[in-house]
């Protein structure tokens, strides 16, 4: 990050060269800057490096007001379940609003995107970017940067430092609250299936899960803490180990719905009924929590309301307006429904 | 549709006027044809309607190759659940193959796009339009075809004329398949909750189900068939329903899998068992079908199959190659898990 791109992804009108002075820094011609500049393919690597490095060094000032296409895009890391759509909805309903049309893009998996995509969007123009679960690389951030191609970061996996707009939610909080139910119902044996290491907004959950043990003197049991992916596979599995220990948990906290789903199967198979024999918390609420049998009770995260903020943020941006706050909280919250009860005494 | 537009939606390039003849038989300007062609917005109403009927009557020849931005719009009726996601998830993989970047439009549960919709999809120019479960009015397929914008419809509501390149899959196949396996297991009292009776793909899940019946001999009892709106709370109303009939069923075929899950409610509020006491089958075998507590059996339909096939049908024609044929059929196919089983003697 140089000193010459707007840390927050906001337009660069002013300061910055030409697409002539950047031609003549580079040592190539204008026409070759200029599909640098809007991400066309047909230039070698080393030249586009080489206009890269100018451009990163003195800045990019457009000739005049660019002609921003009506589109948003969106990056997530999987379009897997619930979680994805609640997320595409959010955006869609601002987006809509403002006649954005939504362009949405899959990592199948990975946390940044790659060449074609960041090529795509420069090409593409659109009034900004927002990536879930996933971030661009210090290189795009440039290059989107250099721009004026504003982006945003939802539930970043990475420090939420307020560098780069992003909108998340209060994970610790989230994490205290449920674990806090299950020891007011009388649990003392409480387990939690977290989400991967790498995942922040995990590591939030498990410390107000800590907090809350510690805070009601229950001495933290490393036997029941297990690191999850946030699938129902893992909460299966964990489920059956879980359940298979010599002095089981009476009570299990999975860090995200689908893993509690992967808990109720585990019970099932064990012959345990929920919330009879066991209690489950889950952490989401997604759409699926009312209609599981017994209806989950889960943290419930506003991934709608975050990435409708999000697309919110790039409107502002887009048309040049300066940001309140480059980090927006919304607040979780526990919605108790038939999947917890006291232990059997 | 008259007969100056490609009834395949396939690129116009012969014939057709050009953007100033079309301007002299409009007594507009070349400008004001080129916005109109462009679905720019600062044309009068008028205006664009007469350009428009022009375009009509007399086809639109464009000057030379248009540049075609590497984009493919779909469009769905709905963004719910994991059917609008298989739906997503297969579109991705074809256009991410060809480096198309997807557009998404929700219609909020209407059947038509609006007027937002094709304007922002002229002035996009996309390779091509994908609808699913919903369809372009004719004046929209008309002004995409006189563009060379060619469309798919997967799933058509409408009836499955081969006017339009479309992908379907074997409704009324499923329909029996679900309804005989019933019926070998010892079902006699089979129950139906079809989706809405616009839809045509439900109209022939319900006649496979008749065929399967009438061809056991077990006669159509019409106060066992329910017709429902493809959504869990539906699946619950009837489900409770039939299940405090003086005689009720022992088996209910669900058109859908949400349905399903909705049947599944309605039993475990009555105290039954799957499937010791009632059996249930669903209908699209969607990812979360598997881990239903007991898991589903149910009729897969290879939504992201088909989903791939329409835009494999874009990448053709936006090639301007032929297609095979206008329209493709992929198979449904039964899948038994756990929800079925022989009625109590």
């Amino acid at each position: 990050m140089t000193s010459t791109t707007r840390p927050t992804g906001a337009p660069a009108e002013r300061g910055g060269a030409t697409i002539a002075r950047i031609a003549e820094l580079a040592g190539v011609s204008t026409a070759t800057v200029s599909k640098v500049v809007n991400g066309r393919s047909e230039v070698a690597p080393e030249t586009r490096a080489l206009v890269e490095g100018v451009i990163r060094e003195h800045g990019y000032r457009r000739q005049k007001k660019q002609n921003r296409a009506a589109l948003v895009e969106l990056v997530l890391h999987e379009l897997e379940g619930a979680y994805a759509m609640e997320v595409i909805k959010g955006v869609e309903r601002v987006a809509g609003e403002h006649e954005l049309a939504l362009v949405l893009t899959e990592l199948h998996g990975r946390h940044t995107p790659g060449r074609t995509w960041i090529d795509g969007v420069l090409t593409r123009k659109p009034a900004g970017v927002i990536t879930v679960f996933s971030a661009p690389t210090s290189a795009q951030r440039e290059q989107l940067a250099s721009r004026g191609i504003p982006f945003v970061l939802v539930d970043p996996t990475s420090d939420p430092t307020h560098e780069y707009p992003s909108v998340g939610t209060s994970n610790w909080d989230g994490g205290l609250s449920a674990t806090r139910h299950l020891l007011d119902l009388g649990h003392r044996r409480i387990a939690a299936i977290t989400g991967p290491s790498a995942a922040l907004s995990s590591r939030a959950r498990l410390d107000g899960y800590r907090a809350a043990l510690d805070n009601a003197g229950v001495p933290v049991d490393p036997a029941l803490i297990r690191t999850g992916d946030f699938n129902i596979v893992d909460g299966l599995a964990h489920g059956r180990d879980l359940l298979r220990l010599d002095e089981p948990p009476t009570a299990i906290f999975a860090f995200n719905d689908a893993q509690a789903y992967g808990v109720y199967q585990a019970a099932h198979e064990a012959g345990l009924r929920i919330p009879h024999d066991l209690s489950v918390v889950g952490f989401d609420d997604l759409p699926p929590a009312q209609w599981a049998i017994p209806a989950l009770t889960t943290v419930h995260q506003p991934l709608r309301e975050m990435a409708a903020a999000a697309t919110s943020i790039i409107v502002t941006l887009a048309q040049g307006d300066p940001l309140p706050q480059n980090r927006i909280m919304l607040t979780t919250e526990l919605v108790i429904r038939a999947s917890t009860a006291a232990p059997r005494s």
